[in-house]
C-alpha cells in the first residue's frame, strides 16, 4: 500500500477567448492532481482555489482520515487565472504581461477548468465541487452551468455573487494597494511594498470577525499580539503580486453566476439551475460573504441545504485547516454529499 | 420672542499638561455654544464631538423642537483636540504643528472641556452630557471622572474603550492613508491626496453596515451609485488635514476612560463610577463600536439602561440628523433623561 502523491500539472489551453471579448494568449490552467480517475470516470472532486491561495492550500481537505480519500477519489485543485499559478499577469509575457493582462470572469475560470475536465479527464462525472469563498464562487457557477455533470456541490463563505457590501470593502483594500505611487498603474518595477502591506493590514480587519479579536482567537495561531498577527498579513502579501491581487480582485467583485451567456444576468434562473444536492456553509460571523446573502442565495436552489458554520472566525472558518471545529464540520457535509462510487 | 444664535468661541487653557507628559503649548478649545447658563447653573448640556466632525455636526440635536431646547438649556459643543478647531496639528504654531503635535488622550479632551465648564461656566451642574461615537465615549468619560457634576449621560454608537476589533479597524485605514508616499511621516508640504482618499473609501465600507448596502440606503442619501457615495467619501476626506486625521484616531484607538491617574487603568472600576442616569445606545449593526461589546460595558454600569438603535445604517445611525428613524429615537431618549430644570 503506498501513499499518493501531489502531482503538479499543467494544461495548454491555446488562445483562450474570454468572456470580455478580450482573447488570452497561450492560456494555462495550473492543477494538482491525487489519485486516478476510475473506469466510469465518476469519481472526480474538484477543489477551486480561494482569493491569495495557490493549489497548496487546498491539500488540507485530502488524505485518508478525510472523506476526500485520494484512494477513492481523483481529487483536482485547479488554480484561478490571475492568482500566479494558472496564466497571470506576473508570469505572462509580452503586451498582457502586468497590467496589460486581460480582465477575467468567474465564467472564464469555470469553462476553462470545464476544458480541463473533459479534455484530461475524459469529460468524467463530477462527484463533488467544493471551495471556500471564491472556490466557493466556482463550485456554485459549476454547479448551475453544468448540472448534468455536477453530482453536488459544496460552498463554503460565499455567495452566488459579490453582493454590495462586499464589493465596497474590495474598494478599500484595492484603494490602499494603489495609492502607493509606486505601484505606477502597474507598471512598477519595483514591488509597491507600502500598497502592498497596507492591503494586508486593512485586510486583515475584515477577514476575521470582531468575537475573533474580542477573545484573543490569534493566540491559537501563534501570534503574541495583534501587530505580530497585522505584521504577519503585511510580510503575506509582500510575497504576492500587487497586479495578480487585482486580477483576482476584479473577478471577485463581478463575480456572479449569472454573468455569463448561459444565464444573461439572470440571478434567479442561475441559482434555480443548481439542482444537484448542495450543501451552503456561510459562517455565522463573515463579514463581507455574510451569511444573511448566502442564506437567500441558498433558498433559491432547489437542491441545496443552508447550514451555517457557527463560528468567531469570520470569514476564515471555511478555510482548509483554519478553524479546526469547521474544518471538521466541512469534512462531514463533504462525505454526506459524496455519493458512493464504484472503486 | 427671539431666535437664539449660536455663539462660536475659543477658551485659551495656556500651556496644557498631557496624560502621555508632554505640554501641549497655549492649548485652545474651540467650542460652540447656544442658550445661556440659569442662575441656578444646572442647565447645561454639553455634546462632545465625533471623530472627522466639527462642531457644527452637532447642531442638528439642538432646537425649539427638541428637548435639546435652546431656551431651556445652556448647550455647549466642545471640539475635539486635533480635530482641526480646538489645538490641532493644522494650527498650532513651532514644533508642536503638524507631526510633532503631542499625544492626545481621551482623558485630555475631557479634562480640557472640565476646566471650560469650571472656568467659563462657574463649575455648572451638567444636566446631560451626549455624544455620539468618540463623542460618546467623551460622555461616559465625563460621567466616570465626575459623577457629582454629571446629572445624566447619554452615548451613541461607542463603548468606554476602544475594543480590539475597533483597533484593528483603524490600523487599516491609518495604514491607507500612510502608505501615500507624499505623507512623507506627516512632513507633507502638499497633501498627500491619494492617501486621503483611500482612507476614506476604506472608512466607508466600515461606517455604514452590510444591510445599508443590501437595502441600497445610500440612495435616500442623495447618490445614484455606490461609487458616487465613495467619491463622496473621498473628497469629504480631501478637506480633511491627514495629521489632524492620525491625531484624534490615535486619541480613539488608545482611548479607555480607565487609562488616567483616576482609574488607574481599572476597566470595571470606572465603569462602576457611572453611577448617574446613563443611556447606552448602539446601532445593532455597527460594525466596529459593537453591540455586544457596548452591551457588557453598558452591564457594568450602576446608571445605565442598554438600548439599541435598530437600525441598517451601522455606525452613522446614532450621528445627529443622519438617520431620521434613530435620530428621533435619541432625542426621545435625551428627553426622558434630562431633570426638570428651572428656567
Amino acid at each position: 500500500m503506498t501513499v499518493k502523491q501531489w502531482l503538479t500539472e499543467d494544461f495548454e489551453a491555446g488562445d483562450l477567448p474570454l468572456y470580455c471579448g478580450e482573447t488570452l494568449r497561450s492560456a494555462r490552467l495550473h492543477y494538482h492532481q491525487i489519485g486516478e480517475l476510475n473506469a466510469p470516470k465518476d469519481n472526480l472532486i474538484l477543489l477551486p482555489t480561494y482569493y491569495g491561495g495557490a493549489a497548496t492550500g487546498n491539500h488540507p481537505w485530502v488524505g485518508r482520515n478525510s472523506p476526500l480519500d485520494p484512494d477513492e477519489y481523483c481529487i483536482v485543485i485547479p488554480s484561478l487565472l490571475g492568482a500566479g499559478e494558472s496564466s497571470s499577469p506576473s508570469n505572462t509575457p509580452g503586451e498582457q504581461a502586468g497590467p496589460g493582462f486581460p480582465t477575467v470572469s468567474l465564467y472564464d475560470n469555470v469553462m476553462l477548468q470545464k476544458r480541463l475536465v473533459d479534455e484530461v479527464f475524459g469529460g468524467a462525472s463530477i462527484a463533488l465541487v467544493m471551495g471556500w469563498s471564491m472556490g466557493g464562487m466556482q463550485a456554485l457557477q459549476w454547479g448551475c452551468l453544468f448540472p448534468q455533470q455536477v453530482r453536488s456541490v459544496l460552498a463554503t463563505c460565499c455567495t452566488a455573487r459579490c453582493y454590495p457590501h462586499n464589493q465596497v470593502f474590495l474598494e478599500g483594500v484595492k484603494a490602499a494597494l494603489t495609492c502607493d505611487q509606486n505601484f505606477q498603474g502597474g507598471h512598477y518595477q519595483n514591488p509597491p511594498e507600502h500598497g502592498l502591506k497596507a492591503f494586508g493590514r486593512v485586510y486583515a480587519g475584515w477577514a476575521y470577525s470582531q468575537a475573533f479579536f474580542r477573545h484573543e482567537l490569534w493566540r491559537s495561531l501563534g501570534f503574541n499580539s495583534i501587530e505580530a498577527l497585522l505584521q504577519f498579513w503585511e510580510q503575506d502579501h509582500l510575497t504576492q503580486d500587487a497586479n495578480n491581487l487585482l486580477t483576482v480582485l476584479d473577478t471577485w467583485q463581478r463575480g456572479n453566476i449569472s454573468d455569463n451567456p448561459v444565464f444573461k444576468g439572470n440571478y434567479n434562473s442561475a441559482l434555480n439551475a443548481i439542482t444537484m444536492p448542495t450543501r451552503v456553509m456561510p459562517s455565522t460571523t463573515d463579514l463581507y460573504f455574510t451569511a444573511e446573502d448566502a442564506r437567500q442565495d441558498a433558498h433559491q436552489m432547489p437542491g441545496a441545504a443552508f447550514d451555517a458554520l457557527t463560528s468567531d472566525w469570520g470569514h476564515i472558518a471555511g478555510g482548509a485547516g483554519r478553524e479546526p471545529q469547521s474544518h471538521q464540520k466541512i469534512l462531514a457535509a463533504a462525505q454526506s454529499l459524496l455519493p458512493e462510487i464504484e472503486p
